[in-house]
């Protein structure tokens, strides 16, 4: 049983990355990331510190903007065509959710495609869904990353993947479905009934769909690599901080059957950021003139 | 066993697009749809001449222009901006394949988004990717229209896809696995070790590889619904013009075991110009000032 480490698979990214920092600071071009944080939500701060950090880590310029909750739709707008127009800031993203009486979708769409590193504008989205990305979207990056990393074959293999969001199951299911990629991929939700014994079939399970400990061994065929995407809080006295946080897999349960399986924490979490950073040294190499 | 009949389709749809012309005339716009076609390809000028003649017969405006298969990207890409600047043209496309020497891709990005009627532009497949579509795709568009017509129940439904073009596959595999319409989607395609086992586990199968009559009894479930987008010309010299069309589906064998199965021709393919129709009217009605 092969343990698949968001942290081994993270470190050969960050060598790669870094090298091409080097690359672009040689060029004189400092990538530089905006992150948009409106309001005090805990998990949003935790999301947007990581990135900061990540940021600053590797070299880039972390440019953040925290703006106050009771913020209007129209500052906020400003604030993203006052990032549009920096040419310091090569990629942009707003954390969300933003708070209730702000308009996420038009958000999204303001952000400049040419630097809407988290993938979500609908011309980047549409790039990726036809098999011509340029940003990739970054949760399903990273389970590329670390599919690759592993060696894991893809191609010919069956993977089954729970969850059908726009930011991990079905892009996921588009990049894994790809001429080229091979998988034969099916998306699984809340309304496909016999959800076990389609699960059972996959080489490669994905899980997606935000319910702690939910995919049993019932839903693993023998020999399959599970990697898991959920990452909850679950109560837990036992705990210092009196949770812990946990997949959408029942760890203990599915260890026996598997072949290779993503730890929560420590799988799939890190390479989401990096895929971040990746997509924010394209947008600066993109602004690049013609060498 | 049901044969799922394009025209019963076509007439129920083309009598809402009626009406909703209708509407829109009294409001003084007549929808308009201008199709690019360049050079002599045979089929792409059956296509475009269906396309017209649908136009017409439904009181659009049908705005074709024939160019030489000589023309330069240049001025190809002049007619794009000159039809996108036209206010009485609603919808524009490129009928595709283009000569070698244009540039395809370029011609697809060029079309300004809010007449792209083909749902080809990677900001309207983003859209429809994400779920909150403005234009659909046409032939899955098609499809949807067909399973819907004949109530034949979707949610909870298995769904193999064979093919995953960017026309077909891709698309529909994200409509049908959409919230709302709730199947489960797997796309198989040339790569999909075993793929008559995947195929035979399908409530609802949809053949879209192009390989005429190769879809046999062992890759239909007993009582599935099968869909046949294909359609190809196979030599035939007992016919008058010595070949004839076939779908992908060997019909004759699978007949046996399906609940419902479309003919071809006469099945998906009526409805996909329909639905470039439909398309054009929401574009027209999109160019309203509101109401």
């Amino acid at each position: 049983m092969k343990m698949l480490k968001g942290k081994d698979v993270g470190e050969a990214i960050e060598n790669r990355l870094e090298e091409e920092i080097a690359n672009l600071r040689e060029r004189g071009v400092i990538p530089g990331l905006a992150v948009i944080l409106v309001g005090e939500n805990p998990e949003s701060q935790t999301y947007v510190g990581r990135k900061a950090k990540t940021a600053e880590r590797l070299g880039l310029r972390s440019l953040d903007r925290h703006l106050p909750a009771e913020i209007t739709q129209d500052t906020l707008e400003g604030v993203v065509a006052e990032l549009n127009a920096d040419p310091e800031v090569h990629g942009v993203l707003c954390q969300l959710p933003l708070p209730d009486h702000l308009d996420e979708s038009s958000i999204t769409l303001l952000i400049d495609p040419a630097k809407d590193v988290d993938c979500f504008h609908p011309y980047n989205f549409g790039l990726m869904a036809q098999g011509t990305p340029h940003f990739l979207p970054c949760t399903p990056a990273g389970i590329m990353a670390m599919l690759g990393h592993y060696e894991i074959p893809v191609s010919g293999r069956s993977v089954v993947i729970l969850g059908r969001s726009n930011i991990v199951g079905r892009p996921l299911s588009l990049l894994l479905s790809a001429k080229g990629v091979d998988a034969t991929v099916t998306v699984c939700h809340s309304r496909t009934p016999e959800l076990p014994r389609v699960a059972a079939q996959a080489d490669i399970l994905v899980a997606a769909i935000g319910r702690p400990e939910w995919v049993g061994p019932d839903m693993v065929k023998e020999g399959a690599v599970v990697i898991d995407v959920g990452i909850s809080r679950v109560d837990d006295p036992s705990r210092p901080r009196g949770y812990r946080l946990c997949g959408d897999v029942d760890y203990e349960a599915v260890i026996p059957k598997v072949s290779a399986i993503t730890p929560v924490p420590g799988g799939v979490g890190p390479l989401t950021v990096l895929m971040l950073m990746q997509n924010t040294l394209r947008a600066a190499r993109a602004s690049l003139p013609p060498a």
